[in-house]
C-alpha cells in the first residue's frame, strides 16, 4: 500500500469557545471530519473551517452527531431511529450549503463520539445513519470502525464503507480498542505513534497491547486534533509516512 | 390580476409541542414558509411537513430566523451580520436536504418574525440575508414587505424580490401595518378578511384603518396558521378568491 | 386509608408552545410536578405555574429531567452521574427561586420521563439523584415507582421515599406497568380509571391486566395532564374519591 | 481609601470547552462573577467553580445574562422585561443551590455582557433586573457601571448599588469607556494597568484617553480573566495594590 488517508476532527469550536488548531492540522491531514452544529460547531465556525479546508486541499466530511452540545455528543442518547435519521439529514444538508458557498463539497460522512460508538453494535441506530446518508446521496461513503454494524449495513445498502484505524490508540488482540479507562490505552510517545501508523499503512497491521501482530484493514487513519501536542503529533505522522514513501491522500 | 399566491408559516411544531394544523392549511395555500429549526421546527417535524407539502403540491420556502427557540425568533437579536449570513446559509441547507429526501425543492426564502421585522429597516442585517441567499442560489427569490430594505437590497443584488400583504392585518395610510398593540390591528371577521384579500388580489389595494384606499402591490398574501380559526379563515380566503375567478398559485 | 395525594405534571409549556391546561388541573390535584426548564418549562412558564399552584393551594414539587428539550426528556441519556447530580441541583435551585418569589416552596422532587424510567434500575444515576436531593435539602422527599432503585437508595440515604401509582395505566401481575406498546396499556374509560383509583386508595391494590388483584402501596396517584380529556379525567377521579369519603391531600 | 474589591468573570467554561483559568484567578481577586448557565457555564462547571471560590475565600456573585449560548450573551436581545426578570430569578436560584451545596452563598448580582451594556441606558430591562434581584433577596447588591440606569433604579428600589471600574479599559473624558473598535481601548501594558488601578483605588480617579484626570467612584475593579496574560495581569494588579498598602477585599 503506497497511499493512506489521514482524517481528523475539525470545526469543533463554538461561539466564544475555541477547540483545536484546525489551520495547523490542515497541513498534515487529507480528510476533515467537520462538526455540523449538533455536538459542536456553529455556522460561522463551520463555514470558516470549510474555507480553510478548501484552501488547503483537504477533503470535507460530515461529522454528524447526537444533538447534545452540553455533552459534546459523547453520551449515548436513546433516540428514536426515525428522528436520528432526520437529524443526520439535517446536519449533512447544513454542512453541504456552508461547504458549497466556500467552493467545497461534502464527500463522506463520519458519525461522531457517542453515536460512533453506539453504531458499532446498535443495529437500529446504525441503520438510521445508513438510511439517512443514502437518502441524501448514495455516493457518500461512511467512515467507521472495521467490523462495525454501521459499515456492514452501509455495504448491504450499496454504500461505500470505509474503515479507519486510530493513530494513538492501543488495540486489544481481538481488534477492539483498549478502553480509555485502562493504562496504555492512549499512545503519547510520537515514536510509538509513528511506528503504529507505519505498520498500519505498510503492513495493514497493528502491534496489539500484548505484543502480538494483528491484521487490520484501514483505508484511513484518525489523528486526534484536540489534545495538547496534537498538531505536532499529526505532523510527525505525516512526515514519517512521507519518509517511508507513502502518499497521504484522501480516500474520497 | 387573475393569479395570487397564498403563503403560510408551517413546520412550527417542536418535539413534544404541536403548533398549527399544517395538513389542513395545505388545502388552502400555495406556498409554505417552512421553519428551519432555529426559531421552530425540529428535523423530524420539518421532514414530515416537507412530505405533506410535496404531496399537496404546495411550494416550499425557507422560513429562516434568529437562533432563539425560547423566543420563537420574535425578539430582535443584535447579531453580527457575518454570523447572521452564516446562520441563514445553514438553515437553508438543512431544509434543502430534508426537502430533497421527500422529493421537494426549496424555491424561496422568507425571513421570520423578529428578523423579518428588523430587516424592513436594518440595512446590515438585510444585506446579510441577501448575501446568504445569493451565495446559496441566486435564483432563490426573497419574500418580504413592500418597500423594505431587504427587498431593495435583494433587487440591487440581482435577486427576485417578492412582495407580500397580510390577509388579517390592518394597514395604516402610509402602508405600514397597524401595531399589534392597537385595537383593530388584527382582523378577525372572515367577511372583512376576505374583502381585504379580494381588494389586494383584484385592485392591488387595501382599505386602510382610516377608510382610505391605498395601492399596494403584493404578489403573495400571508395567511396565518397558528391562531384558533386559522384553518377555516384560510379556507374562506381561498374559496372567496376562487369564486372571484382568481387562481391561487405559487409565485415561485 | 382516608387520604390520598393526586399528582400531575405541570409547567410543561415552553415559549410559544402550550401544553396542557394547568389552571384546570389545579382544581383536581394536590401536588404539582413542576418542570424545571431542562425537558420543558421556561422561567416565565414556571413562575406563572408556581403562582397558580400557590393560589390553588397545590404543593409544588421539582420535576427534574435530562437536559433534552428536543426529546422532552423522554430519551435515556447516558450522562455521567456527577454531571446528572449537578443538573438536578441546578434545576431544584432554579425552581426554588421562582417558587419563592411567588410565595411558594419546593416540597418534593419527582424525576421525569426518561430519567424516571432509568432510575427504576440504573443504580448510578439513581444514586446521583438521591445525592443531589440530599445535598440541597435532606427533608425533600423523592416521589417514584414502588420497588425502584431510586426509592431504595433514597431510604438508605435517610430521605423520605414516596411511592406512586398511575391512574390510567394497566399493571402486569408483577406490579410493573404494561408497556405502552401493548394494547390496553393506557386506560381511557373514565369508569375504569376511577375504579382503578378507588381500589388503589381504599384497598392499596390494583386489578392487573390478567384480572388478578395485586397489593400496591402508593401514597400518591399520578394523573396525566397533557392528553385530550385529561382535565375531565382528573376531575372525575377527584370527584369519585370525594364521593367515597377519601380526602385528596398532598403527601408533602 | 485603603480597601478595594477586585472582581473577575469565572465559570465560563461549558461542557468540552474550557475558558480562562479560574483557579489561578482566585489567587488574585476577591469577588467572582459566576456564570449561571445562560451565556456560559454548565451545572458541573458552576459547582466546581463555586467549590474553588469557597476554598479560596472568594465571594460569589451571580453573573446573570441573556439566554444566548451561541453569542456568549454578548448580543443585545430585545426580550420582554417580564421574561427577563424571570430569567434572572431562575439563574440566581440555580447558582444559589449549587453554591450552597459547596458551602457558599451568592452575595451579589452582576449583569453580563450584552445585558450589562443594555441596562446602562435601557430603562425597562434595567428595571426588570432590579425587580428580579429584589424579589429574590433585597439584600443582594447589584454591581454595575457608575451612572448607569440599572444602578439608579437599584438605589430607588432600596437595593445597594455597587460601582465598578475596569482595570484594562481606557476611559473617555466623560467617564464612558473608549469603544473597543478604537485604538487604545484596551490597555495591555501591565505597567499602565497597574498605574490605572492604583489611581482608581487611591484617588478615585482615572487618567482618561486625552490625558486629563477624571474622578470616578468605584467600589470594585473588574479584571478580565479570559484573555492571554489575564492571570499574570491580575496578579500584577493585586501585588501593586498590596505594595501600595491597599487591601483587596470583597465589597459584599
Amino acid at each position: 500500500m503506497a497511499t493512506i488517508d489521514l482524517n481528523s476532527d475539525v470545526g469543533e469550536s463554538f461561539g466564544r469557545w475555541t477547540l483545536g488548531d484546525d489551520t495547523a492540522m490542515f497541513r498534515s491531514v487529507s480528510s476533515a471530519n467537520l462538526a455540523c452544529g449538533f455536538h459542536a460547531g456553529d455556522p460561522s465556525v463551520i463555514r470558516q473551517t470549510c474555507r480553510e479546508a478548501v484552501a488547503a486541499g483537504v477533503v470535507i466530511g460530515a461529522h454528524v452527531g447526537y444533538h447534545d452540545l452540553a455533552g459534546f455528543g459523547r453520551r449515548f442518547l436513546d433516540i428514536d431511529p426515525i428522528e436520528l435519521a432526520d437529524d443526520v439529514v439535517y446536519q449533512i444538508g447544513a454542512l453541504q450549503a456552508l461547504a458549497a458557498v466556500e467552493g467545497g463539497t461534502v464527500r463522506y460522512v463520519k458519525p461522531h463520539g457517542g453515536l460512533y460508538n453506539a453504531i458499532v453494535a446498535h443495529t437500529r441506530q446504525a441503520q438510521a445513519v445508513v438510511d439517512a446518508v443514502r437518502s441524501v446521496d448514495p455516493n457518500l461513503p461512511i467512515l467507521g470502525l472495521p467490523g462495525s454494524e454501521v459499515l456492514r449495513l452501509a455495504e448491504a445498502a450499496g454504500l461505500r464503507a470505509v474503515t479507519e484505524a486510530f493513530a494513538d490508540r492501543a488495540y486489544n488482540p481481538d481488534g477492539t480498542l483498549v478502553s480509555r479507562t485502562l493504562p496504555g490505552a492512549v499512545l503519547k510517545d510520537p515514536a510509538l505513534v509513528t511506528e503504529h501508523v507505519l505498520r498500519m499503512a505498510t503492513d495493514s497491521a497493528v502491534r496489539t497491547i500484548d505484543g502480538s501482530i494483528l491484521k487490520i484493514n484501514a483505508e484511513s487513519i484518525c489523528v486526534h486534533g484536540d489534545s495538547p501536542g496534537a498538531v505536532s503529533m499529526a505532523a510527525a505522522v505525516r512526515k514519517a509516512l512521507t519518509a517511508a514513501g507513502i502518499t497521504t491522500a484522501a480516500f474520497a
